[in-house]
């Protein structure tokens, strides 16, 4: 494929017009400003789009998409145990597949590529996102709450079995991550066995970590110290952790998450709308942690518009810490990217870069709203529309392009995703 | 027109499917289950779309659409006083059409039809309004900081004049609203002579008040009662008032704007990005205080993406006073609407009813972020995104359908607005 004459944002995070480039199978082959003498295929007008790294949901619950908008204007504990909890009793695999192939599906419409996933059903996860043709890390929501061995739970047991079924099939596109939910919701002797699984075979450990305030304050109260600590204390930081969250951290968290290389994933929309709290996302910059976004599942934001998770990623921090001044488009765009990419170990993607996998958006900026353009990095973080994502490419593959999808039938997605929500429902 | 079993959100804010809604001229004529035997002109399709009243943007600044994006990540003082106010010293009525043009071209694009609107070149303003088609309350903003007589000042006879040759025209489209910049920008003398003008022509009187703590904490300082006091106390309170941002009231404020029956203009995400602070809407509501949503200008936003702008009203509040039940999709979708329209004195629109206006907006809902639909307002507030609007309607003319404009070509106006710009920036 060859994209002739388009604005791209470099590697460098700086915007170039006229630019020429060519993809070849699964990779980024050239990026310059004359056209190359090669036949790259297809060849895509540029003009009035802007090429660059797709996005990397660094938190997500896809499934979790069956729930959007059920049990709204709720407290937390209500929403949870009224009405969540019930609901994800009565689950089934076929629920799962359908929920998450239309995540998948507003994924790429909202230009994501790439997801990090917690949840349950992991087979049937791993189904949709094949078909959808996009990248998964997907982990296995671990809880455990007695001091039993754990790997004879069925839990623990499909942590393994999935692991070794499906880690980096679909030439990579598909990874396993371990996971544990939450301190609240894992005994010691269970975070201390996924830890050494995963140190063992080098996978990311997904976590729950301080999201909120009874949560951290709760920890504390039960092990004398915060959640990170507790992780830490139990090796789980021994392999390369994401933590979710991370609003209550405390400093000595701060220090722990960078010495051990981890992750942090943000998720401004959903803490807004569950009252968690803000995330000190100037911190994390400040000590070098590396910071991706995350949407959380739509069950609590309810999009995965991801242009609209960027700007409340780049405002939020303005009201919580009185200073207009932080958070800048650039380090918004480096998270919803390269850090995002990073967070899920895919260390050859998240940059427009020749050698790089071609996990590509083209952006329509022709729209009133992208006018003018003194700093285009700023108008794409605080002024462009989710929707004016008019192309989405997978590693070279073309899946979402003007509202129409290579492999999902987006309608017939909706009506088996109502049909599974219905069947569920009339088991309540 | 007649839009063909289309999903609508009538003017109790509930949801019917299937319903047939004509509009002839400028008012919508019939809205019912049947298909009419009249006939009502060109049919719309209304498959997998959903028709509601279009949006009334209750605080902005238009031309400062020439704006956006300068100036970025600097303190309030700084980017006023490096930024704004050396740029704005060289304006011209030009820059300021062209400007006020794209902003126009934008709001359609998000589903609004109508603007209150604050600023100068008000010609120029009300023709680029004109030329777009739609509504706006325009207010010539007045500033005076001594103790002569306002009406020898060039601004006031500005107001004198505008408000005879444009309130009203275009079949009242076009409204021309008095307006006081903020306390701190003007003299008493110059709120009571503004102040006692409105009230003789039943003017709506549109202020800034309490955006910022420093501004509040200032005007205490300076007259010993807040800026809702020292407005009441000039007369300003005698006409309707829009009060824009209201971030930092005390508890008697919140008593004068209810008795007085003052509208307020929610500004979410300008008042993040400027880390002015969260206004209390849950109290607002509670005390029956009409609550309108503004975007600000773009120069603080940066967008007039109105589904974003509803998704923070509803959002902010929630963490800002640690209660998600704060706030509901239905408060929100009639501040964005009938809200906003009562704010600018427009009884007869702001929903979907016959006899009302025909100010109308077609959103496609057939998108996978729509679905599934445990409940629509909770969909469209958290979940629609600002690009899915697909038509929007202005006294029964379409204006803006599917990228397409009437009157404005949006291609030329973002040239001109650059060219505007280029020229005031070689006078810097």
């Amino acid at each position: 494929m060859l994209f002739r004459d388009v604005t791209i944002l470099n590697e460098y995070f700086e915007v170039e017009e006229h630019r020429y480039v060519g993809t070849r199978g699964s990779r980024i082959a050239y990026i310059g400003a004359e056209e190359p003498a090669e036949d790259y295929g297809r060849v895509v007008e540029g003009k009035g789009r802007l090429l660059m790294s797709a996005f990397f949901n660094a938190h997500g619950h896809s499934p979790m998409t069956l729930l959007r908008g059920y049990g709204e204007n709720m407290l937390l504990q209500d929403w949870l145990n009224k009405k969540i909890f019930p609901f994800e009793d009565k689950l089934n695999g076929r629920a799962v597949y359908w929920g998450t192939l239309l995540n998948m599906a507003e994924g790429l419409k909202f230009g994501i590529v790439s997801h990090s996933d917690m949840y349950f059903f992991v087979d049937d996860m791993v189904e949709a996102v094949v078909t959808a043709g996009c990248k998964a890390n997907i982990s296995r929501a671990i809880a455990h709450f007695d001091d039993s061995d754990p790997w004879q739970s069925p839990r623990f047991k499909e942590v393994k079995r999935t692991f070794t079924a499906y880690d980096g099939i679909e030439e990579g596109r598909i990874r396993i991550d371990t996971g544990i939910h939450a301190e609240y919701t894992a005994t010691p002797v269970a975070v201390k066995a996924i830890s050494e699984f995963a140190a063992e075979h080098d996978a990311i450990m997904h976590i729950h970590i301080s999201e909120t305030k009874k949560e951290h304050e709760e920890c504390k109260a039960r092990h004398g110290k915060t959640p990170v600590q507790f992780f830490r204390d139990l090796g789980a930081f021994d392999t390369k952790v994401l933590a979710a969250h991370c609003v209550w951290l405390e400093d000595e968290d701060y220090e722990i998450l960078k010495e051990r290389g981890a992750s942090v994933a943000v998720n401004t929309a959903s803490n807004m709308k569950l009252a968690s709290g803000s995330a000190n996302v100037p911190r994390f910059l400040k000590e070098g942690i590396n910071v991706a976004i995350g949407t959380d599942s739509v069950a609590s934001n309810n999009s995965l518009n991801f242009f609209e998770e960027m700007k409340l990623f780049a405002l939020l921090p303005k009201l919580t810490f009185g200073d207009p001044t932080a958070v800048t488009p650039r380090e918004t765009l480096y998270a919803a990217t390269r850090g995002g990419a990073l967070a899920q170990g895919r260390t050859n993607t998240g940059l427009l870069k020749e050698g790089f996998d071609a996990d590509l958006i083209l952006l329509d900026i022709s729209g009133p709203n992208m006018y003018p353009v003194y700093d285009m990095l700023t108008n794409l973080v605080y002024s462009m529309s989710g929707s004016d994502v008019v192309m989405t490419v997978a590693d070279g593959v073309v899946l979402y392009e003007n509202g129409e999808y290579r492999d999902i039938d987006v309608e017939k997605t909706a009506y088996e995703v109502k049909r599974s929500v219905d069947y569920i429902l009339s088991q309540l």
